[in-house]
């Protein structure tokens, strides 16, 4: 195999990239930091955007075009949002090119600078909420749901395909609503939509919860958030949802005359997941062979290789097979067929599940004159010979189940390395070990900075659903409310 | 009406604008020449997307997605390009901000200077052809047929929405063929693609052509083109496919092994619309009251009013309209049904005009006791009264008619003021009144420059199709193989 992975055991780092690359998923480019999605793994983004947009327009939301550019006097109106992202933007300062006197290519042109530099986004809420002005004066223009499909750049230091780019693709949701219970309950159900998505499509078991002050959203005074846990034992957020309050509504003075007819502050929520989460589809399941991707996000679900002497082999399996593609396509079930013939079907089987397609097919003519067909399913490997006749509802069943099977794996896998730890000497032998630790936090930044200098660990999230029983910091001893969910994270 | 448009006889330009920000479509922004799509006019532009993308994809093109930056040496790699596009360059220098010194906000990192400045894509073939430097070795890696929806930048001065703005958005198709032939061929298969899309589905009849040298795109060796005429004579470039021969390859040295293992330069298409697009559906169809959307476009094709006086009626008329947008539903045909309290009907029957929704249905106490409602339809203002029995069929075929009525009216129009002009002085007259003119030019940049210099027109494009009977050019005498197009354009 000219294909082969770094096995995860070695450095699961290396396998990550490797299968990023190999499975042509994305890779690096000539731009510092930015990455290059490749067909195969943009088909996967286009298949999560599907869902997630229609999962946003079924619970009432709208899409939008906002300006690609913010003025950096937006940036500075919400203090702790500018503190957030001053020291990761890429910025426009000049306007036009001129050739360079010496002849040797361009030069920017000293004379076209911008009076004010522009800001490519990092997140779009002050320019939003600028526009909002605009369009909210009463009542009656409330609420406002507006969702974004966009590009964004935060200017990292250190990036990893996927998982930490200086730009990558998202939706950034932006609402604007005439009270405090009412943007407090978006901000919740936008976290059930996520979390909906990531644990029935992306096959990937997340907790819901609450972010500590020290890892809240830049502006905001409650993040929400949906933690994921990968293979290697560490934890990735995979989608937040913001309580804003009226942070924004007061930088950019956004209010609205109220049914009382007095003027009132907008409250507001802002939410996104983003190609990110390709990274955490790749790591929550992927394996040495390459990717295992769950049925309802892979491009095609099913590929058919034939195997054939000759011709007139390939002639009768073609025929059969495209009775089957029309049974599978009555099913809803998406295929491909590869009947190409510059590669042998051992290269076409270790590519495909380099790939993570879900079932495999294979059929010969011994099996045209059986009336059988091979199926192989990716994630557990196992192999059967059935019968082609209903083999369409075989498929669906199968790809139903292997569906839920990986999302049981993941699941397993989560509950076999989440413990509670009581001690922080005991605290600093396990997180070693990777996982998820339950402990008791004092609810102080101080506290948790001290963990987070001492061993890399960070609290992902204050759980809102689980045990809630009281008890006392693993650190300080003093009374903690409930426990919390530390990890080291990507 | 508190939303009254500008008439068109009065200030087309102002008419225009009018319609653009009273209909919800966008409206300008904090940062200069970006525009802000609003819901309803970014759902027009998402079926336009979801239309076309569709349309690529039956074609054998698949999505991919490419950095928003290029690095400043890579646009001086082809001379014409960046000759082309350097004018008008937003240019990255800087990667960070930080807290003025005297505390009043944020000012841009000295420290933080980039070591070759960024520049935002004004569009992709420099990235995408570095980018494919990699993945092209072999005749068996061709072609590529990859497609990207982004949003790219260029600096223009003077901005209207959706027309000419600093941001826009758009898809841009890169393909790499083994011969010069494919090439030619994918280049005038997505001609054909986007003429299909805008006589078909924005009921816009175009003429599909070539630009003369002037016109072509900076770096084509041809530029195929569809070519639009608005209701006030002038003409719009609607969409554009390029033939890049091997410009692109040589740039960044872009190779492959052919089948006799000799090393060849790659050729090369690019092809976009954009949402350019926009203001040719407004500027194509609508009138003094507002939009006139195709409904093969529009984001719901039947809007439903009910005309009640208190409550009893309303829940009357309720039960009614859930059969009926049941009956629609199964038709396939998009609804809104409007029964907000807080609006009079009259004030809803106005802005549903305005925003063109092409059929609405009026239904009041009355009607249900003798089966009847209201059919508007708004491409001709014609009202019926109809049985609501089988109006699922009727308003089919309705739309459909309405979708055929609304073609045949910018055709009819087109041809009224097509005409063939013979003499130069004949062509300064005629010029004035706006439209097609069909003229016979030598074929030299210099004349058409004249006629450019002189009269404000440019050479819309060298028709592929209708008379091609040679002549003599109108400004110098000298020979010309067919008429051209010269109109005055957006």
């Amino acid at each position: 195999m000219a294909k082969e992975l770094t096995p995860r055991s070695e450095n699961y780092s290396q396998w990550y990239n490797d299968l990023v690359v190999k499975a042509d998923l994305a890779e690096g480019s000539a731009v510092r930091g930015c990455m290059v999605i490749k067909p195969y793994g943009y088909a996967i983004w286009e298949k999560i955007q599907h869902e997630l947009d229609r999962m946003f327009k079924e619970t009432g939301h709208v899409n939008a075009y906002f300006p690609l550019f913010i003025p950096k006097s937006f940036l500075s109106k919400e203090a702790d949002h500018v503190e957030g992202f001053a020291k990761e933007c890429a910025v426009v300062t000049h306007y036009r090119l001129k050739t360079n006197p010496d002849g040797s290519g361009v030069v920017v042109d000293p004379d076209a600078k911008l009076e004010e530099e522009l800001i490519v986004r990092p997140t779009s809420e002050t320019i939003i909420w600028s526009t909002y002005k605009n369009w909210i004066h009463s009542y009656r223009d409330l609420p406002i749901l507006c969702n974004q499909w966009a590009n964004v750049v935060r200017w990292e230091m250190r990036t990893r395909l996927f998982l930490r780019t200086a730009e990558f693709l998202w939706q950034e949701g932006h609402t604007a609503h005439a009270t405090r219970e009412e943007a407090e309950k978006e901000a919740k159900k936008m976290l059930n939509v996520y979390a909906d998505f990531a644990e029935n499509f992306m096959a990937i078991p997340v907790i819901k919860g609450v972010k500590s002050a020290n890892e809240r959203f830049a502006g905001a005074l409650e993040t929400y958030c949906i933690e994921a846990l990968m293979q290697d034992g560490k934890a990735l957020q995979a989608g937040t949802s913001h309580f804003l309050g009226q942070n924004f509504a007061k930088a950019f003075d956004v209010t609205f005359l109220n049914k009382e007819n007095k003027q009132e502050l907008v409250w507001a929520t802002s939410w996104g997941v983003s190609t990110r989460l390709m990274g955490a589809l790749i790591m929550s399941h992927s394996d040495d062979d390459g990717l295992i991707l769950p049925p309802n996000l892979a491009p095609y679900q099913v590929v058919i290789v034939p195997i054939y002497k000759n011709e007139e082999q390939l002639a009768t399996i073609d025929a059969t097979v495209a009775e089957i593609t029309q049974a599978l396509k009555a099913q809803g079930i998406t295929f491909k067929y590869d009947n190409a013939d510059n590669k042998r079907p051992g290269f076409k089987f270790a590519d495909y599940e380099l790939k993570g397609v879900p079932v495999r097919l294979a059929i010969g003519a011994r099996d045209i004159e059986n009336g059988t067909i091979e199926v192989f399913r990716r994630d557990t490997k196992e192999k059967e010979t059935v019968s082609i006749n209903g083999i369409e509802n075989y498929v669906k069943e199968l790809l139903a189940d292997i569906q839920k099977n990986i999302f049981k794996k993941a699941l397993d896998y989560r509950k076999s390395v989440t413990r509670n730890v009581d001690t922080y000497d005991e605290f600093k032998v396990e997180i070693e070990k990777g996982g998820l630790l339950l402990c008791h936090w004092d609810g102080t930044p101080e506290t948790e900075e001290k963990i987070k200098e001492e061993t890399k660990a960070t609290i992902r999230c204050i759980p809102l659903e689980g045990d809630k029983t009281p008890g006392f910091c693993m650190v300080t001893g003093k009374p903690s409310k409930q426990r919390v969910v530390f990890a080291r994270a990507y």
